[in-house]
Order: C-alpha cells, then structure tokens, then sequence
C-alpha cells in the first residue's frame, strides 16, 4: 500500500511556498498560473500525444532517412496536423542521405582451437558493407589514443575493437554517452588510418544486455573505408574475455548496408498564428526520423507527438498564443541534420524572426525541466519563471545544450531550449530494437507536452 | 540521436550555482559533497539493491503476511543483513493477520437477455470468500455519499458497485489515490449496512488495463461482512456500460478467500552502531510482505532493497555515521501495520532514543526528494541540506507524509522522513500480478539507495 500524499503541490499556493529567489515570485502572476493549470488539465485528461505515438510506431514504426516508411510519417505528421486545424500546415523540402542496413548483419568468433561464439550485432549508421565475409583477428583497445599509440602492426589487417563502456557515475546518463560517443563516431574512421579492416564497438549503453545499439558513424574525407558494427555490451563483455584467454582468435562479420543516392524528404511544419506579434515565431520540434531497428518510439516519435501536442493544448484551452507557434518534425536528425540546416537556411532566407525554439529530442519520460542555450540576461528571465512549473515537478532550468536539429538556428534566436525529462532509461533502448511504443508511459508522456505548452505560453506572452 | 548535456550538474560547483536560498548554501560544506560524491559513485558502480530484488522477487516472490514466502523473506533478511558484517542483526517478534486467497475467484455478468461477460476480479484483502456462487443485480454509484443518499430498496440484495476513477489531474498520482481510496476500503462495510450482498470496487489505477488491484478492506466490528472485489478499470467501465443498456443484468461472483488465525512472524532489524552517538537512533525501512499477486517488486522489495543498501553504502565508503542507523524490514504493512507498531511499542518499551525515521514505500523509481513530517524548525533544518543532494536531482524537500510503517514512531522522533520518487508508474502496477522485477530500472532503484543513504549520512553527522 501506500497512502496519500499531502503536499501542498498545486496551484499559486505551492509557488508562494516555493524556496525560490524571491525574483521569481515577484514575476509570478495567478492568470498565469490558472493558465497553465488548465495546459496540464488538459493534457492529463485529455492528451493526445499517447494516442498519435501509438499511429506512427505501430502503424509505420522504424523511418530511416529516405525509406518509405519515413515518407509515410511525413504524411503522417502533415495530415495529422491539418485535421488540428492550424492556421497553416506546410512541407518543406530537403534532400537527405539514404543508407540501408540490407538483410545481411552477423558475427562469429572463431577461437584458434576451434572455439566458436556468435556475436549481436547491427551496422553502425553509414558504415559500408564488408562485401561477402571479413574475417580478421581483433586487437582490443579503450580509446582513440589508445590506438593511436600502438605500433602499426599491432594494428594492421585486424579488426579495432573500442570496448570503453559508458561512465556510470554520471547521473546526467547524456553526459556518459557523450563522453563514449567518439569510439562510435570515429572509431572506423581512426582505425582505416592504422591499416585496420574494420572496427567493432561497445554499444553505448549503461544496461548489461544483447541489443546491439547503432548510431553514426563518419569517414574522413579521402580515407579508407572499413566496415562499422557495433556489439552489444554483453556481447563485447564476452569477446573481451575471449581476447584475454586466445589473443589469436579471429571475428568474421558479415554486412550488406549500403549507402543509395539522396532521396527527396521533408520537415513537417504546423502553426498558429500570434494574435500579437505574428511576426514573432516560437518553434518547438522533434525529429520525425528514427533509426530502422526498433519502432523509433522514445526517439523521436515522442519529441514529435509532444510538439503537435502543444499546439493542440494552446488551441483546446483558449489560449492563443500572442507570437507565433510552430511545431517543426524535423527530417533527418540521426545521420545527417539535413531538416534542421534547412530549416534555419530558409528562416534566414524568409527573413523569418525567430523568438525562441525548442526541441524535445531525450525521450519522452517525466519531465524535470529545461536546458537553455542563451546569453545570461536571457537564461535569468526564463528562470524566474521557474516557481510556475514547480507545482508540476518541472522547474530545473539551467544552461545546458538545447537539441541537435535546433542549433543551427542559434545565431538567429534569443534563446534555444532542450526539453529535460527524466535519463536513466533511455540509452538502455537508444537505437536498439526494444525502442518500441510499450517503452512508454502515458501520463509521463503527456505532462513533457504539458510542461513544454507551459514554457512556450509564457514565452509567447512575455517575450525574451 | 541525442548528444550530450553540458550542465554544470555535478560537484559543489552546481551547489553554488543552484538557485537555493543563501541560508542552504551557507550550510553545504566541500566535505559533505564530496562524502555524498562518494555514496553516488558507490551506489552507481557497485549497488546491491537491484541484484538483492531480483532474488527476494524472484526466488521468494509475492509474500503477504502469515505465509511462507513471508517467513522465506524474514530468513532471507536476516541471512543477507548478516552477510553484511553490520554490527547487530536480530528479528522482532510480532503477531500478524493471516488471509488467504485461495484457489477460487471469478465474476460472470450474466445479461437479462442472456448477454454474458467475464470480468477480472481479485478479492480485495481480508474480504470474506462467496461461500459458493453469489448472483445478484448491481447498482452502481461513483461514492459513498451517493450509496448513503439512495433508498433501501434500491440496494437491498444487490451488489454494489463503486466506479469513482482515480482523479488523472493530480501531478502527484498518490493523491488520487489517496482520494479514491475510501471506495475500496470501505465500500463494502457501508454495502453490507443498506442490504447489499457484496461490493464491486473498480481498480485504484490511472491506467486503462486488465489487471484487478487488490488491496486492504476493512469490515465494521459488529457489522454484516459481505463479500468485497476489484474489476480491472476496463471490466469497470465494460460493466458501467453495460449497465447502462441493461440494467437487470446480474452478477456471478465466486471466491474461495478467508481469514485464518494469526501467525507469528518477525520484523527483521539491522544496525551500524553510531560511532559518537550510539544511543541515537536513525531508522530507514521499508516493508517486507507484499500483496499475493505479484511479485511484491515496487512494493515494497525495492524500499527493503534500499534500506539494507544505505547501510551497505556507509560502510563501503568508511563513512561511519556518528549516530546510529538502522535498517528495518517491517512485517505487515499491508494489512495490519503490525510490524510497525510494535517496532514503535519496543522503543518506547526500552527507552530507546529516536531522531529520525525514514521509508522508502513509494517504489524504486528516480529519486525526486523527501516528504517531512516535523516541526517547522526541523524541516527547516533539514531543507538546509538541499543544494547538497540537487546535484543528484534529489532535492525536493518538503512538508508531507512519511510512511505507514513509521507513522506510529511519530511522538517518539524528531522527523519522520517519507522517500519520494517519481509516482506516475506506481498506481499502474501496484497491488497487481504486473508488480514484478522486469518493472524495475537498475539505476533508478540505486540512485534511490544513495539518495537516502546521502541524507541519512547528513542526520547522523550534525543531529536534528
């Protein structure tokens, strides 16, 4: 059992008790409270984040750059937007890159005596195929200048396996999986350099499973190109083990990913129009992309449906927004960023003015807060708005990277905003197939639209 | 894709930066961060909680009080806490209830046109079985008031049926909880008064599923003691509908429960003694029966789990606490509270000294904070500390409900200290077959552990 809590959590009552600076309260006023009382009413009653997630993860699931699947979820997002009835719905063009995974993806260990293991793994994003079967020994290292300090033919003819797990003593786990992430990157790229044929890399996850997890990867410009595959961490605990009895043993893979001509894409665009400052443009946006293995659920489906979400919340509770609201899915964020560089070439070349933009790109778990990119004077004003979103557990506004499909707006914009949701079970499923829509709570999912509605109404109504 | 956080989150560095009142960061001391550093990192490179709940789930599992998972559990505790190397382990004897399920228990909606439907059904704990098949008309209300406003003879005879949803707007989903709570405990002992011959309680969950959740009834001393069952919240709304188109339809309902006599069982105590301090006792718990449905993994074997880690925690840091601490694993907080109030009897018996009580009885979710129950002064104390755990994401500290199983210390201590996490899964799972270990992330529950172990440490440094 576990009985009731007395709080005194809601409404202006909480925000008065709050230990925020007294800057704050001051700033703080009941219409605004009511007001976003009425967003997360809303949202918790009536939200429709969870019902649309569901759509575009079971109905299309996995939509890679250039796939069919990913036009369908352009269509998807576009048709869904236009039945909200927004002032306008719109598609704007962008050539992205296609690369496809093929059918053929595995991997055997081959001890000296005999000894056999097969081994989960998926190509990392961008990696070239291995053209029939690779098979090679397997120098293990723990990072880029790890390699880089081993003597040539220790290296030569062999596969790099970059096996430096993700630091668990982060409590941010973003933080360890950008610390981890330049064995993904420029694992291959580094290794091609020291003669290798190919490189294997430790998944970048904090769990201790069999999902291989992909992500992308780069080649230099006028390097060799050796294939990319990631193990998943229980199986680079084993072949790491393996190394450490029989030196000698050999790994053969086997992958067809190729990379196809750039196909025609997308980003989907819905707005309201500021009854105010219509010239004024707030964007809030997710990737509408996903990797191919699993239903691209957490990332992005639900930065997707949260963005449409807080657009449906403005309009069914009265609350116009005095600046312009859009919510952008952007194409193409997982292997290449294609939607979001267009999206800021074109502002730039409308003479768009742009307020604020906000990306919700970490899943869609129980919101904490906001990470904001933005000068001082800037990040000090959003943050005394902080005792409004306390009542709703959402008020950690720090300075903090926004979200990857928005940063190229950054010389254009006052401030950029990250959505903060709850990370400790997100790179568990990151780019892996058990990235599928039962990962995902409802109500967690709708208060992150609700606490999003929340920061952009004050923004359209205060400005930056 | 999501790329890394930079926030400045970790180390005192983000204590100076939080926006903490100057009276907290006054009190923080580079000491006790990096103390409260050093628990963190322990808890995320080496926890014991997360492989102590997957034995107590899933090698005793569900264990409610007076059976002889319960008892298995009691020896585990005590075997476990002996591993330790604490400085004292023993059991407290205590006389629990002892009920039982048994083998029976399904509901038919039989329609007056012959219409028929099953519903999921599970007896609510300490309801009286059917002694047979009990088939009777329903009324449904959505309270005990509307019940209490309806005349005799449209109850008499029937079963009634209590539809009240848990209210989905509170944030805190302990509060709609709390709120619709008295349906399920009351709800047949007010039945029984008008006539009726059983009650149909729906679910206390905010999720739309097909699992009934039990949970403890209570009958009048001298009242007529009719039988009391759940519906899952989508058999409550299949029969609401129902009723609507028919209703003369009956209900089938058979359960083969019943109230054995009380059984002896144990809490299970374990303590570091207080190296400045000893005769001050801390105490942290949580509760080690659980309901029979599941596998009693939210509740409560992660507050169990994390009680025995902060002392695993203190010790493996050679944080020594200058005050006494002390693990308890009550017994029966789920249909009796027995356990927790004879630990209260006994230290008021032996003049024990109690500073402070904490539990964790909420589930091994992310941490958020701590609700207080203490004077003004001590919270106020007590909240000094806050920018010490902030770092941690831990730092909500404020005035609320502890726990059940140290309730009754209340005149006895100083503060009583309810762990809080995140609640919007808890209620989906709770008291059903769904609460199993496979619902617990390894990391949540550790950060939970050496959030509590972090506040524990600053009590039995500088008192309360």
């Amino acid at each position: 059992m576990r009985t009731p809590f007395f709080r005194r959590a809601l409404g202006l009552a909480a925000v008065l008790l709050t230990t925020a600076p007294l800057a704050a309260t001051a700033q703080t006023t009941t219409t605004d409270s009511l007001a976003i009382r009425k967003i997360y009413d809303e949202a918790l009653a009536h939200g429709q984040s969870y019902e649309n997630l569901r759509y575009l993860t079971g109905q299309i699931g996995g939509r890679l750059s250039g796939s069919p699947q990913a036009e369908q979820a352009v269509q998807w997002g576009r048709v869904t937007m236009e039945k909200m009835g927004l002032d306008r719905v719109y598609l704007q063009e962008v050539m992205v890159p296609h690369w496809e995974r093929g059918a053929k993806e595995k991997a055997q260990v081959k001890g000296s005596k005999g000894k056999g293991l097969t081994l989960n793994v998926c190509a990392l994003g961008g990696s070239v195929g291995t053209n029939g079967k690779l098979k090679a020994q397997v120098i293990e290292v723990q990072s880029l200048q790890e390699l880089a300090a081993l003597p040539a033919d220790k290296v030569k003819g062999k596969f790099v396996f970059f096996n430096r797990p993700m630091n668990p003593l982060h409590v941010e786990t973003g933080r360890a999986y950008g610390e981890a992430g330049d064995q993904r990157r420029s694992g291959a790229a580094e290794a091609a350099k020291r003669g290798a044929v190919g490189a294997l890399v430790r998944s970048l996850s904090l769990a201790h499973d069999d999902f291989p997890h992909t992500g992308m990867m780069r080649y230099d410009e006028n390097g060799t190109k050796v294939p990319a595959a990631a193990l998943s961490t229980n199986g680079a605990d084993e072949l790491s083990q393996l190394l450490k009895a029989d030196s000698d043993l050999t790994v053969e893979l086997e992958m067809s990913c190729r990379q196809l001509p750039e196909t025609k894409s997308y980003n989907v665009i819905g707005e309201i129009k500021g009854s105010k400052y219509p010239a004024e443009i707030i964007s809030i946006g997710g990737h509408l992309d996903s990797w191919d293995l699993g239903q691209g659920a957490h990332d992005d489906g639900t930065g997707c449906t949260q963005s449409m979400e807080v657009l449906r919340l403005l309009k069914a509770t009265g609350l116009r927004p005095e600046r312009t609201v859009r919510a952008v899915l952007f194409m193409n964020e997982e292997n290449g960023v294609r939607g979001g560089n267009k999206y800021a070439e074109q502002a730039k070349v409308l003479g768009e003015k742009h307020l604020a933009a906000m990306e919700s790109d970490g899943g869609g778990f129980t919101p904490r807060g906001f990470n904001i990119e933005a000068d001082p004077a800037t990040v000090r004003k959003i943050q005394t708005w902080q005792p409004l979103l306390r009542p709703y557990g959402s008020a950690e506004f720090q300075p903090g990277h926004s979200g990857t499909d928005i940063e190229p707006l950054k010389s254009q914009v006052k401030a950029l905003i990250g959505f903060d949701c709850d990370s400790q079970r997100y790179f568990d499923i990151h780019h892996t197939a058990a990235d599928t829509f039962d990962k995902v709570n409802r109500r967690e999912l709708e208060l992150g639209g609700a606490s999003m509605a929340a920061l952009v109404y004050l923004i359209s109504k205060y400005g930056l």
